[in-house]
């Protein structure tokens, strides 16, 4: 296995390089008679895309989507969708001088610990440039989760932090500015910090939030695979990801469980919660309150500055990396965040579906 | 799927309730030829079993593993390992009188939701009670993982934090209190605040840390396996858990790269990075540094206080919850976050050796 | 893996060995809600137990099951069902003098070639006692497959066949006799040719064939879950069985395209097939039409006479085998073949639901 | 899941139909450092691909493959591989005029009846031209399986029969004639039977046998995942299969165990069986002799004659099919059946090496 699978019954399998002839996935399970709406995935693949704003990388990629099967005049069958992505601005010399260094924080020793040798265009398989794969796959998900509204947000960039209310925040609010965070003061001064950092030859950490509103109760399994522990596989699986929360997350820590219980009360559709410290998910199934995550981006490795690192043979080096990288990680990540979240929800709908025959909006 | 299977090469598949005939585990793919500790195996089991100390729950079970099958002469023969851990103090009539109404923050009526019907007694599968069966396969992957040492302890309980270093912090000091806290200033408040908190007919949250020495570097996948993906999903599948933090986790977010960045360098035994931001993981791939990782706790939900609910029909009432509960989660999570973290490497140590035939230590 | 795992959804992993401390299940995935007759299990434990006749081992096991969880008040809950068979009457001295000697073909040297070792004590896992855990999970499956009949009967035993009409075969007329063949001159025979060939201190090969009615167009899927295919993984992971036949089966080598094609024909219940050569399956997915399959099983490898081997050295030996073993397979391998027959359908029957939707009979 | 993916560790994802876009795997897995000859992978190509013969169907396509990842200056790199194959002869308009009939033993009603609507051209995910990704993947695992030699051959059309010597058949022989019939006598009595049987509007069955040479004793799972089940479930999943026979197959019905058994004696390179009626695998685990199989195909469904058949509102009707299609299934089914060999060993051998360490042969 070269773990480029997720999901069980709604299943994604990419494959793919930065630098090579494109990239890729095949999504089985999709239900049949869907019919799938191609200016909604290019959207979301429009979002995620490198080169759509001042702060982002300046690799220019349409990222469009070729979808070789699995569609039937415009309707999903229910069969495999192969989905393909070009790769149409690639440039791997910038990485050449660098084939036998091993960039600090990037997975270029790891690679080559793991398989003995590495594909060094633009980190390879490694690269973020493969989560446009899993946008386009998300991008199906969210037209499976009918009556689901996913919606991430930049929290947090550097120091910078928003204030959002998650209850009222819109997709709109969020693609309002380049930076995608829907608090205009702070989004300004993130955008500010962000370009700054750049300016300073270094990159920044950041943090995005993420609620998925209108999700029944009932999603999720018992013991290992609870709702929110494949949430937190899904975002432990993004490049740069180092830290998930679900609800209050860290927060819950120093509570006392007088404080964090969330009680129940009668509502007008069905059971709430009054507070929603658990992040709709207790015992890692949903209870029909919103869901609440948030997940942790460490600052992007590339920084143009000169390192201490070592060589293939294990010798101390300088380095000096090149190549097109974003400052700060978290703006292109909102919609794979989403598209995550889009993934997991769906495979849980769907398995819930299959054991109890439970229906599901449509 | 019941989400019971954890794990691709080295799988295990639990089952069991708190108050039924007990609990187990099948243990697949377990290299052949191990000589199996039982006394190393009990020892792990008393680390995590009820009753053990003043600060948690005092129902008594011996927890008591038998192994079925899979060890012939008490070796492993390879093939599944069948374990069963009998209920010995069972006692669900302090649940009958709630069976018709949700403990807030329970999985009651997530439960209810999800299968239209539940197991009221203590929780059923839903119950802390079924990590024995995981703290039990855990033993077994610790010693297929020769030559680690994984070594987990509370690092705060409520807004009391413990300060330790991660780089000597032995499984002596952990165990030399009931906290399982190797700082002895920070383990007795945080003792005094449980039992001050239990006094109150409250809980409280708390964290754990943990690290894995001795890793060596070329564990985990790319994209959706990466190690501390599946190390997330590991976590937040325990009972309580609600966040997660790879390395530095979310103190990378306010960092710049420059700060963040773990600078190579020649080591005696092969590459080392400086520091250790990334902890022990780039590119989701082990790097030969010590794994650290943080787990958050949530409070304990079951409080001895009367509180707003609604029963099974939706309609408001009120529930002062009985039965026996610890009052903090984390000191009894230490051998469990140990477990978790040994399956995960154990199964990525397996995967490695299947994919590429590196060998590991024996 | 240790290949002990079948199913996607109604997933079954089992664990145990002839003489060590019994056998079991865990059952993930069913449905929630059913009440679980443990009558019609036991019933069908004890079609497969052994000792039952004059022909079968006359080991003695009442192979009674122990539901450790997932059942609540007589009602599946949708959580791991925890399923236990102690061994009763385990005596493995009789294996003791053949330790070191392989018997032929037996699994002794291919346990001994993969693993380094063997349970040398009845084959260990590799005993056909490992599927009374099978016939108890298929006995749940059963019970989820309401309206559909699975009867499979004793077609051939050595050059003796049976003459059976497939569309009114019965269970009655199976079970009415100890070689389960519902053709009573065949059985007849069949029962005096197993005698002689136990005489001659010998065994004897036979097939079973299975006939599956009542269910739905609609399950499989395409490409490698075929349904056949995976009928036929079920068929071939029995100890002994050497072939599989859906529908005509080898039958349709010789034909012609004119003569195998099934026309479709308006029926009363919705659309049939005139002739049924397919076997109820079509493009890998059932037809509605009645399942049919046949398995093939060769001759029992313990045979009580004196045969060439060779011992773990790999120097020459003669080996005489002792042991409790059938002298032909086929009397109690079809409860067996009726018990895979369910997994698989069950399993593809919450695989369609999943991703359909299409509503089950209930 | 829509049944797109095949194997555990050597794990292969198919897409793609017979008038789409194209087809193509996703290859995970795969060990890294395998220099990828390309000639050989289009040589298995060529030999599966239509239009070879002037038995075959007349449809043209080159069958390229295009790699788009996973391989690095000719290198594999462990991640995931992605195969791209081009339809360039897709001509649906054939099958327009029976897009609401149903070709009888065709999948066209049980696509409809799984999915409730179906890609009517030419078959969509049904049609056998999906076998070409499989082929693709196949022709990878050969390349990793170094030492193994897979020889697949005609063995029977309609009720000729070929006479072959499995010890000393070769792949020059085999591929000496279009009906890859290595008994040159046979070979021409089949070609003509096929060509008459075309000539009739007709189509024929056959069965295709293999043989694996150089397989290490030890590949193969107990219960479960024994080597003869995966390969049963591999050669099942194949259009038009519907029968396999293991070693002596159903030949061992009639046999009695002291005819039956292979008498183990000291070889030159090891353990060896004296007869391999076993047909080199034990226990569901290789013994080291030669792994035999046979696989016994139907008569392709599309027959040019006009048949009794429904449309899709259940009403009789009657359909003369069109289309390019094959007059039988075996000539171009022995790559495929080669390579589906090579999937199931590859798969088992990392599998042992995962779990014991056992060093493949390089």
């Amino acid at each position: 296995m070269s773990g480029s699978t997720f999901g069980r019954l709604f299943r994604v399998t990419t494959f793919g390089e930065s630098h090579g002839g494109g990239l890729g996935a095949v999504v089985e399970g999709c239900p049949p008679g869907l019919e799938l709406d191609p200016a909604a995935m290019q959207h979301q693949m429009d979002r995620r895309r490198p080169g759509q704003s001042s702060i982002s990388t300046q690799r220019k990629e349409p990222d469009a989507v070729e979808v070789l099967s699995g569609v039937f005049e415009g309707v999903t069958t229910g069969t495999a969708i192969g989905l393909l992505i070009r790769n149409k601005d690639a440039d791997p010399r910038a990485y050449a001088p660098f084939k036998d260094l091993y960039r600090p924080s990037h997975a270029d020793y790891t690679y080559d610990a793991r398989y003995g040798l590495r594909n060094w265009q633009g980190g390879g398989r490694s690269s973020a440039r493969e989560t446009a794969a899993r946008v386009a796959a998300g991008a199906i998900a969210r037209q499976v989760l009918v009556g689901v509204e996913i919606v991430a947000w930049v929290d947090q960039v550097g120091d910078i932090v928003a204030d959002v209310d998650p209850a009222t925040v819109t997709a709109e609010a969020v693609d309002a500015n380049p930076v995608r965070c829907p608090d205009p003061v702070a989004a300004k001064a993130m955008e500010a910090l962000i370009k700054k950092v750049r300016s300073e030859a270094d990159t920044i950490g950041g943090s995005v939030r993420c609620i998925a509103r209108g999700v029944p109760a009932g999603l999720g399994a018992p013991v290992f695979d609870k709702l929110e522990a494949d949430l937190a596989k899904a975002m432990l699986s993004l490049p740069a990801c180092k830290a998930f929360e679900s609800g209050t997350g860290l927060g819950a820590v120093p509570m006392r469980g007088s404080e964090h219980n969330d009680p129940f009360s009668p509502g007008e559709d069905g059971i709430m919660t009054r507070t929603n410290h658990s992040g709709g998910i207790q015992g890692g199934i949903s209870n029909g309150m919103p869901i609440t995550l948030r997940a942790g981006f460490k600052p992007v490795a590339t920084i143009f500055r000169e390192q201490d690192t070592v060589d293939r043979e294990g010798r101390a080096a300088r380095i000096k990396p090149r190549g097109r990288h974003d400052p700060c990680p978290v703006p292109r990540a909102v919609p794979i965040v989403e598209a995550m979240v889009a993934l997991v929800l769906c495979d849980h709908w769907l398995r819930w579906r299959g054991q109890t025959g439970a229906q599901l909006p449509s």
